[in-house]
């Protein structure tokens, strides 16, 4: 094992988060108020009017990171147990960085049905679900069925918090080269989670055509045997009609993303218009290797926190539940989303250059803007619990 | 809302416990370690040696305290969410008396079969589970079928947490007195969670008999229409042979324990025998004025803080699972259970006295001498899991 490794094992030794009281229970007479007899009024307060539960549990601050381990990073199916270090990262990253408790909960299934079930068996308990390295398709329809029997958010990071983070990077890159989000055409290398929901909030924000490519080619209308999601993807993407392979849809397009393990040859990335934008979040490998990316195209972005203009989803997940939590929001909406992609780009401000199209993960004011952002737009729709809809 | 009952509020405005990151994650270096990339080393290990996620995640040292809020405190079926500041007391507890990080999961069903395919699909994230508050007959079917279902322990505290501490001052009250357990009888007033597990320890541990009594006398193999778990309970006591009501029971028997939400005129507390003990551990109101008690009896308990003798189950569950987790137990036998009660009545020492047969709530040596003692009796057992039989 080398020094690096072995600092990564040490780090993890342990795990990585706890639980702390946050009251101080030194004598009989704290705990006869924090615990039995004196808890009781707090539980029949609740019980006579159910909202209190918000003013004195730690729930409305409470997100549930549930996984199945069956998408772990780029490893795939793992497990559940060998999941638990990146469920562990991410709650530590939402207290770091959105202030929001989270507790791994990784499921000794991969059957949706029983991952619903046990999902909305628990969810009681919490202030919001965040879904975390399930894998596609099965991951649809566990975020559908869960929201629309929950009336808390339910977001499955790897899908929409990458959206939004490549959406805000984008953003940027245009007003960088003065382009119109409408005039550019996207190809979307990766046809899984993240792919459509990229391509998804993308095409809401008003880019004007997505071509997606999966391992089967560029997906079309005209392709048989299509999965409902990429089907589902067919009907809104492709508005040019393009056929064939990678090579057929880079031709010319004015953006490369890349949300797959695949990697992509220098010839294929020459075919790009000129000026073109490539983010390649494949980690560790990006898909187009950064050095030759910044031959072809005006903004570099990968996953990598060794380069410039580093798409992390911590730039997004934080501050979406922050403030959807923050007015008890019942869902975390596409004009939500498209709030905390707007918020992110935004902070980068008069700094913006071909290096920083898109914050540091370390910028201390993306989670409050997100967050505010997204709290205002979950007003404006509507989309909160009474009597709660007021950001403290 | 006089001042006190306005401190209780005050002090669970926003909750009681809260999510801490053990690592301090300040620059991109710490995030691509404790997070991707890094993370991916730590999660490959696990998967290819599942033993390691007791090194390397939170998980060995987790309890996740369940319930369904149908048998909260003495509040009855108050429902999920207003049984959360209960449990969110117990994992206070659980971190201040031991250590042990606790989760609570608060779940939105009451049907058996759902608990326990809820709490099954949830615990591989978890070391052990704790169920609370868990109306009887269903929890112990529920506790049965869990733990025969998981390598984890499993333990209803309001069952076997409560018998711990009774026979712990039972031990002690009978060392006081000079008597010797199996000359004892036990009257138990309450049939319920509580009133089958006390009764269960106390004749594993010697006592020489137990008169069980519930709304409908006393629990006899003669009495029609019995419960399968009070069938069981009529299998195994009354060997005196009694029928009839409290009244019959209380007649010349040396103990009452009190499990239950009556109330127990002195007439009939005159019946007992000279030199009894009385138990009384309803909350807040005990079955006998501790005033009355203490005219009939030697050695007079409560569930109260604010009366000698506090019979409180944080002086059991702290350390049992304490003990568990650091062996690696699979589940918590009558021995361990003994062992812990052992533990407890052993702290009390060269102080023992009528008003001092069970240490206080506070007393730091508690916890310790329950963990090393039910962790020895693991190992002996053998209830451990592999390679990690040694405590830390």
């Amino acid at each position: 094992m080398n020094p690096e490794t072995e600092a990564i094992f040490a780090l993890h030794h342990g795990g990585k988060i706890e639980i702390r009281p946050t009251v101080l229970v030194d004598d009989l007479a704290t705990l006869s108020m924090a615990y039995t007899p004196g808890v009781a009024d707090v539980c029949l307060a609740i019980a006579a009017d159910p909202q209190l539960v918000d003013q004195y549990t730690w729930r409305p601050n409470l997100v549930a990171v549930v996984t199945d381990g069956t998408a772990v990073l780029g490893l795939g199916d793992i497990g559940p147990q060998a999941a638990l270090p990146v469920m562990e990262g991410k709650a530590l990253l939402f207290k770091n960085f959105g202030g929001v408790n989270a507790v791994p909960i990784v499921l000794g299934t991969t059957d949706v049905d029983e991952i619903v079930a046990t999902v909305i068996a628990i969810a009681p308990g919490f202030g919001g679900i965040n879904l975390e390295d399930i894998s596609a398709p099965r991951c649809f329809e566990v975020e559908r069925r869960l929201q629309a029997a929950l009336d808390i958010p339910v977001f499955h990071d790897d899908q929409h918090g990458t959206a939004i983070v490549v959406l805000a990077a984008l953003k940027n890159a245009a007003r960088l080269t003065d382009r119109d989000l409408g005039d550019l055409r996207v190809v979307m290398l990766g046809a899984g989670a993240a792919g459509a929901a990229v391509t998804g909030l993308l095409l809401t924000a008003g880019v004007g055509d997505v071509t997606v490519v999966d391992r089967g080619g560029i997906v079309s209308r005209d392709r048989a045997n299509l999965t409902p999601t990429k089907a589902a993807l067919a009907a809104i993407t492709n508005r040019a009609g393009l056929s064939g392979g990678l090579r057929d849809a880079m031709s010319g397009a004015d953006v490369f993303v890349g949300v797959s393990t695949a990697q992509v040859a220098e010839a294929d990335v020459a075919l790009l218009a000129p000026g073109a934008f490539i983010f390649s979040l494949a980690n560790p490998d990006p898909e187009i290797d950064p050095a030759v990316a910044r031959r072809y195209a005006s903004v570099v972005a990968t996953g990598r926190s060794d380069h410039p203009n580093q798409i992390n989803n911590v730039l997004a997940f934080p501050g979406v539940f922050r403030g959807a939590l923050d007015v008890r929001a019942t869902t975390v909406t596409e004009g939500m989303q498209l709030a905390a992609a707007q918020a992110i780009a935004d902070v980068v401000g008069d700094e913006l250059s071909a290096d920083l199209v898109i914050p540091s993960a370390f910028d201390a004011r993306v989670a409050p803007a997100v967050a505010q952002a997204v709290a205002e737009v979950a007003i404006a729709e509507g989309v909160v619990r009474l009597a709660a809809a007021t950001p403290h």
